[in-house]
């Protein structure tokens, strides 16, 4: 017997490491000093304008986005959702990437397919400027079926310790701003695969007017980074606090960025959740809470903001394209209350 | 609907995370600045004594050790494996650790599970001074059935960048001494168990005379790491270069520190694997040549250390418990000869 026969094939991992070296090699800039494949992937941090400079790591999946991704033989975009999902919750701290890892298991080792994952991630690196320094390409046989896979990422960022966004800013009477997301982003596909594909049996590849697009096509939109939205208003220190609108929705992420004592009321009236969740809403009689508690409801981000900034944070936001929308506000008393 | 029909449990969830926040703490020291929870860990490195401090990340998973473990219904030892490979790999470029992220997928919510998994990240992270800064926990339901998980790490260390070991102080004639494995490691499970457990039909619970122990016990001995034994020598910039014995074996990993130009003699001779790695090769007529392209073979650290130097490093490994073995040498030419 050999290791082949076991069902693990070095030659196709080989294959796969050097398609990964390519797409890794153009995410690159002058920190990175080593190639994919060293033991450690090595980065000469610039931290010479930094007076205490912390870093802030992040680990996330895509959850079961990558069912549908899967399902759907779309395999070019988890690896952007993963890459902005994780820009945004170091953003939550106000730090900025300096590098990226991934961890890719698969049930059969696919050179094309891996090209394919790997290319949303460096897509995404290239973007946010966060290069891709290292990961771990795994087959793995006996854990995952032989189309299946799983992709986890890795960031670290740096932040001026004195900058860094830790609750301490947020006052009672500050604003929420929200900032759109372009669709479920990494969160609820469990639910929303339930209600979509085997409740109301809909095709992942059918057009659906409703949504101006297929299913397949509405539910694998990638997730948004906000980074370049808000980078230069965590510069000029604007921002009190940010969270990102992931799996607990406003229930539970607001929360998780205000300082004790404090909390938030949301207004629903605000603005109108996208079709998409409508449509899940209604397939699947799923109450309003639930849905606010699983879904971001069409807001990725919140902004929370004092008063006196609210203007000059709002043109910022303008001029960078955003459509900033008053959500709601900071209040005395913990909790989150949908109004 | 909600979430929970769905297959996704937030208040298992939700006593999961409470369980690996109070284990997760124990690992902390005073540069970590964040609870478990926050969005983005937090983490100061004190670079004070550093002229160029370069920064060197590694992810890895347990590849299908995982699937022993679930088979044998023991969770406690695999993030352990895991803390202690991601520690060799960043220790192979001279870094030591500053800190360590989890990211853990699930079939099905188990907060009792999932403790006894982040337990053993947990010792490892206390014992080689790494904390535990942040993870993510996720129930997959339609990606892993419902007992199986998957685990992946990430590790961020720090070395000076003149001393980082990059290959470009060893020479033709330098000696490899070889540290003793604790077992497979985490490599070649998927084909050990394809030998062991379909091909021969052992028992994973049986007790075999020839190890000393039961199947499931010396295919989970936890990897170990080499840190403690070779952070003086670091120190003291009496190593080469290091190689970690991982996935490939001598073959794959000796050839991926060395400079162009360069290659290795191993002397087989030089020591015997111990009676787990016979098990397999005879119970899967794998051939020699593949045995030790997939497995450590008793040897998981490879030290290059110069001629002048050698007498001091055996000496210090050995006060430190070690017992090198002189297990070949560089040569001129690429390549590696198994002798």
């Amino acid at each position: 017997m050999d290791y082949k026969d076991a069902g693990v094939d070095i030659t196709a991992a080989d294959a796969a490491k050097a398609r990964i070296r390519v797409l890794a090699r153009g995410t690159f800039n002058p920190a990175v000093l080593s190639e994919i494949g060293s033991f450690g992937a090595m980065f000469r941090p610039d931290l010479d304008r930094f007076e205490e400079p912390v870093l802030v790591a992040s680990t996330d999946g895509v959850g079961t986005k990558i069912r549908v991704a899967i399902d759907a033989g779309i395999h070019d975009s988890v690896g952007y959702d993963l890459v902005a999902h994780c820009v945004n919750d170091i953003l939550v701290q106000g730090a900025v990437p300096l590098f990226f890892l991934d961890y890719l298991a698969l049930g059969k080792m696919d050179p094309a397919r891996v090209e394919s994952i790997v290319s949303g991630l460096a897509r995404a690196c290239s973007e946010l400027g966060c290069p891709l320094i290292g990961g771990e390409t795994a087959e793995m046989p006996d854990l995952y079926r032989e189309g299946d896979y799983d992709l986890a990422g890795f960031i670290v960022g740096v932040v001026e310790r004195a900058r860094a966004l830790t609750g301490d800013r947020v006052r009672a009477g500050d604003h929420l701003l929200g900032l759109p997301s372009s669709g479920l982003h990494t969160n609820g596909y469990t639910l929303a695969r339930r209600v979509l594909l085997e409740r109301m049996e809909l095709d992942l590849h059918a057009p659906m007017p409703e949504l101006g697009t297929s299913l397949a096509s509405a539910l694998l939109a990638p997730h948004r980074s906000y980074l370049s939205a808000l980078e230069p208003l965590l510069e000029r220190e604007k921002i009190a606090a940010l969270a990102h609108i992931t799996g607990g929705g406003f229930v539970g992420n607001v929360p998780r960025v205000l300082p004790p004592g404090l909390g938030a009321v949301i207004r629903l009236a605000a603005w109108s959740p996208p079709p998409l969740f409508r449509l899940i809403q209604r397939g699947g009689e799923v109450s309003e809470a639930e849905m606010y508690r699983t879904f971001n409801m069409g807001i990725g981000m919140v902004v929370v903001v004092s008063p006196a900034d609210l203007h000059e944070v709002e043109h910022s936001l303008e001029r960078r394209g955003e459509t900033p929308v008053l959500v709601g506000s900071v209040v005395e008393g913990e909790g989150v209350r949908l109004e």
